[in-house]
Order: C-alpha cells, then structure tokens, then sequence
C-alpha cells in the first residue's frame, strides 16, 4: 500500500501529486537520494563514535550494548549490524550544517543523541514487552529485564559523558537541554503506559498528543536544536529549530499511525491491523472515538470489548468512517507546513535548509 | 548487639578496645557528633537544590519522585520526608572543605550525586523486587515497575542537568567522572543480580570484591573526587580521594554484610539472619564458602537446599567456623586503614581531614 504511505503527505501539498510531498522553496523536489546521502553520512562519521562510546563499557554491559546495536550475537559472534537508519544524528549534523556550522564538529553531539534514543529504546521494550526490534529479539528477551535497563541507565551516562568531555564551547548547553529532554521522553512513556490501561472513553486528543510530542518530537526537535547549538546560532535560531523537529517529529507520528492501520504489512513489518487488535490509542483512533459521530460510539463499542476473529475490518471501517484517517493525514500535513514554517524562520536560504527539508520529508515518507 | 558493630571496626585499631574505631593521626576521636553536624548541614544546603530539581520535573513523574523521597504519601498528601542520612551529599561538601574549597560552591554537585544515588534506589529496588525503603514502600510496589523505572531515568538527566547548568570550571570533569560512576553502579548491580541467579559453587571471593567496590565504593569514591575537583584540587589529590571514599565504602560494606549475619534485628531493622535464609552471597559468606575448611562444605550442603525451619542457626556457625566473620571484619580494618592511608596523602593536615574522617567513621559504625 505503497500509495498510502505517500499519499498520506500528498494531503499536505494539496490533491493531485503523484509523487508525495515536495517542501516549500525553491529547493530541488526530494526523491529521497538527498536524504539517503546524509543518513549514509551520519552513519560513517558517527558510528566511529558510538562503537567508542560502547567500547568502553566494562565486558558484561557492553556485550548487551553490542547485541542492542546490532553488533553482535546474543552469544557473543559477529553481527551485520542494523543499528537503526541514524535519523536523529542526521538531524544533528545537518543543523549544524544549515546554520553555517561545520559538520564534523557536531559529531559527538550526534552521537550523543543516538545513545538517548537507544537508551530510551532499550527501556521502552522492557516496559511494553516488546520482544523484537529491527528484526532481532530485544535485549530483555535474551539478557532479561534488569539487563537491559542497567544497559539503558549506561547509555544515558555515556551520552552526558560524551558531551562532559567535549570541547566545544555549546556542550554545556547541549548537554542541559538533552537532559531535558530526557525528562520529556521519561514523560511521554510514562504517560503511553498509563494510557494502555485506561479505558479509551476517558482518554482527550489533547493527551495523545501531547504524548506523542513528548515520545516522538522532543528528541527529533533536541537533536535540531543541538546541531544549531554547535553552529553557534542565537537562542532564537535553536528554537525554531527545536520547533522544526518537533512538528516534523508529530508530522512523522501521524503518517507512522495511519500506516500502522492503513499500511502494507509487507512494508510496515507488522501484521495487519496489530495496533488496532492490541487496542492501541493511536491518533487517528482517539481521533475517532471523540469525534461525536455514530461511527464513534461503533468504534468505542468494539474497543470496550476483546477483540474476535472478523472485528478488524469493521474497526478500521468504524475509524475511517468516524474521520479518524483523513484528520490525521490533515493532521501531518499541517504540522509538516507549520515543521517548514519554523525552519524558514532560522534558514531562510532554501540552499542551506536543503539537508534538514530533505529529512523532514523522509521521516514522514518511511517509518524510522 | 551494639557491641558487635563497634567490635566489627575495632579490630581495625587492635584488640581490648571499648569505644569503638578512633582514626589515625591528631583529630579528636570522633564520637559521631562532627559527622552529625556535617550529615545535617549537608542536608540543609542540599535539600533546597534537591527539591528544586525535583521540582522542575513533569507533574506525573514529579509526583513519584516526591514519594521516592519521603516529601509525600502515594496519595500526593505532605509526608515529613525521609530521604536517607545525605552521606554523599556531606562526602561532596566535606572533600571540597579538605581540600582549601568553599563548601558553598559544591552543592550542586552534592545534589547531582544525592540524585544519581537515588536513581539507583530506584531502579535497584525494580530489580530486586524490594517492596519497602525506609520504612516506607518503594516506587514500583506502589506506582509499578515502569513509573519507577522512568523516574529514575529522570532522575540520572536531572543530576546531568545540575552539573551542565554549573558555571564552576570543575563542572565538566565532574559530569565526565559522575557518568563514569553511573556506569560502574550498573555493572555492579548487573553482577549482584547475575550472581543471586547462581549456584554458590562457582562464586569467587575477586568476584564479590569487584561487585562491592561497584556497587558502594564506586559513588562513595566519586563523591569524594567531586568534593575535590570544586576545590580545584590537582589529578592526584582527586585520585586519592576517590580512593578514600572507595575504601571506606568497601569498608562500610563487610560491616553492613557482618551486621547482617551477627547484627540486632532492632538495630538493623531486618529479621535476624534474612541475609541468609534469602541465600545472599555476602562477603562473609563467600570468603567461608572459598575457605576450604570443613565447616565451608557444610554452609555449601546448607546453601544448596532450600531455607528450612532450625538452618539458621548452623548456617551462622557455619559461616563464623569457616572464618568468614574473621575475614570480614579485619578486611573492614584494612580497607579503613587504606582509606586513611589515601586521605593523608591527600590532606596530611589532621584538622582539615577531620570532616571526612569523622564521616568515614560513621558510615563504617552504622548502615546507611
């Protein structure tokens, strides 16, 4: 459902694309090559990095950080390595990068970024049992609960750590403001496991998103803010960065929602309709249970009960219906505006935000 | 059995003493009261930064954090708070005032590692499924295993943060060296709930040494460093400070497990000899186990069958025919004249080691 995906942003650029979304500007239409060239970039220069960074773990941790990576085996041999498509140290690199900073200054910061990430991800399973990740069985699946979260504590540390030994001088900053957002994401699971609980009856928008503002956008806005940061750009500029990420962040939680309904299993690696069998509050599904509309009281009836062999296509009906689809894709569309919106702001020249603009629009065309 | 907790470090002076441990060197032998003093004036300075980072945070996680430290009941009622004796907090102080610093200028630090140990708490007790820390229950028995998982992330960003927002010049060196700490609490605690998984048989005594330094010298050690590093003090004096504060803990550490085992379950406040029917691998009772003796294939017979009715007491005798009481308490003299020994490297000047002294007595005389 290769057109779903697509389609999902042609919303923010009006009807009638083909191709999916094209920024605003004068920047050249992103067919992803842009994009790919600097997630590879991130990859080379910041993966020297974080195999320091973990490298320097004693043995017993660092064999779990390695299996979490993708470095190695659940029983110590060598692994291809599937570390995930280094989205945020990309967002870092190319910050720096459109506000007049040298990349490779940042790099550390970049990398900082993606131990938070992985150390958030270590955690999160543990909490919502998820058993797989990338393909590969999580690391409280194979080393147990403790060891897994004694991993995530080690990678927040060696992130500070990181920045504490950098020489820059925004690495002070930079470490402040990624510790907050370490708050915010703390906050966001906090408030995604609490929610798993509640009935959906209760359950506003509001609190969905900014749950999803907290899990998915504070850390792609903190990782803009922190390349402008190592640019050396005004409070003003790292703000409207920090903004950028964000809405780009809830533009991608949308699309990553409408797809997890609407997508093809054979692209979205789940199988059909998992979110909406484990009764997940999604966007468009609180959406379209506090939409008013008869769909909604069909949907809420469905939720309240376990689910049966032959509920599902009457459930992402009752979504549809209740306009849960075509406000998320709305949705995506306008935060991805409002996303371009702050980035002009800080980076007028089309030129320069070229890198973060061909970003954006990959966050919101895959999922991360 | 106040006398076997005095007994337990006066072996460190020589035999046929009465009042319990007196440090080398001309300081006033400490009757607990300068540690009083400076455990009070610890918490007095550190308190209102403690709660004013605990303050910042989110309300839903805010809200645990404040129960974690005793400022409120589970149902968000003011609690009178009870947030431990502040040992770190006054280590922090007491090194930076040895050492020619300002205590003022080191609270911070002295709040970032108070939290850094409290996140711990909170996650060890996740771990070792405790269900009650200072007398009051713990996090995940009342808000569940995430919230206190997550509250204790917050916590480790919140301790970053402080040092990050510091304009001292040693605030830098003091993240790098409290991320390094944080690393090494996590190995030891991943080593303490790997070997409580484990047959006796194959535990060595290097093992459980390595696993106490981590767990308690590591953070007695790094606040210490941290004291020294505000004082503006040279690599070497830092060094010899951790080095103090790794070996008191140690010390601390064969007194807690002798207490464990011998100690007055009023004092303890732990039935007589849970330690042992829990099947603990303390320090005491793997040096008996390794010893060789008959009375150590006896403890490994008791150890290998589950707890029953009358074992207790065999397993006490066991463990002191086999000299693991013995062992312990002259390697808690040890570690306390090594701790002296680095200490007046450092600080030759008996009056300005004299808070750290009158501290390193106290927590070897009491828990912590």
């Amino acid at each position: 459902m290769t057109e779903t995906q697509q389609g999902a942003l042609s919303a923010a650029e009006g009807p009638g694309r083909d191709r999916g979304p094209v920024p605003v500007g004068s920047h050249d239409p992103p067919d992803g090559q842009e994009a790919a060239v600097l997630l590879e970039q991130a990859r080379t220069s910041v993966d020297p990095e974080l195999r320091r960074a973990v490298g320097s773990l004693p043995t017993s941790i660092r064999r779990i950080a390695r299996h979490h990576f993708g470095w190695e085996h659940g029983d110590g041999t060598p692994a291809a390595g599937n570390t995930g498509k280094a989205i945020r140290p990309a967002l870092v690199l190319a910050a720096a990068a459109a506000l007049g900073g040298h990349r490779t200054t940042a790099v550390r910061a970049a990398a900082a970024v993606e131990l938070v990430h992985n150390f958030t991800l270590l955690h999160d399973d543990v909490m919502d049992r998820d058993t797989t990740r990338r393909h590969r069985p999580t690391a409280w699946a194979v080393f147990g609960d403790a060891a897994a979260v004694l991993v995530g504590d080690s990678l927040q540390a060696l992130a500070h750590r990181l920045l504490a030994d950098d020489p820059h001088p925004a690495s002070s900053s930079a470490a402040a403001r990624l510790a907050d957002c370490v708050v915010e994401l703390c906050e966001g699971q906090h408030a995604d496991t609490a929610m798993e609980r509640r009935s959906p009856d209760g359950i506003t928008l509001d609190e969905v998103l900014l749950m999803a503002e907290a899990k998915t956008g504070a850390l792609l806005g903190c990782a803009c803010a922190l390349g402008a940061l190592y640019a050396g750009a005004d409070d003003a500029d790292v703000e409207a960065l920090d903004a950028f990420g964000r809405e780009a962040g809830l533009a991608f939680q949308f699309i990553d929602d409408v797809i997890g309904i609407w997508g093809d299993p054979g692209r979205t690696g789940k199988p059909a309709g998992a979110d909406l069998m484990a009764r997940k509050k999604s966007l468009p599904v609180v959406a379209a249970l506090t939409s008013g509309t008869p769909a909604a009281a069909e949907l809420a009836e469905l939720y309240r009960l376990p689910y049966r062999d032959g509920d599902l296509e009457r459930t992402v009906l009752a979504v549809e219906r209740a306009g849960g689809r075509d406000w998320a894709q709305q949705q995506a569309a306008d935060r991805m505006a409002r996303a371009l919106d702050h980035l002009s702001r800080a980076v007028p020249d089309p030129g320069a935000a070229g890198g973060l603009l061909s970003l954006a629009e990959f966050v919101t065309r895959r999922s991360m």
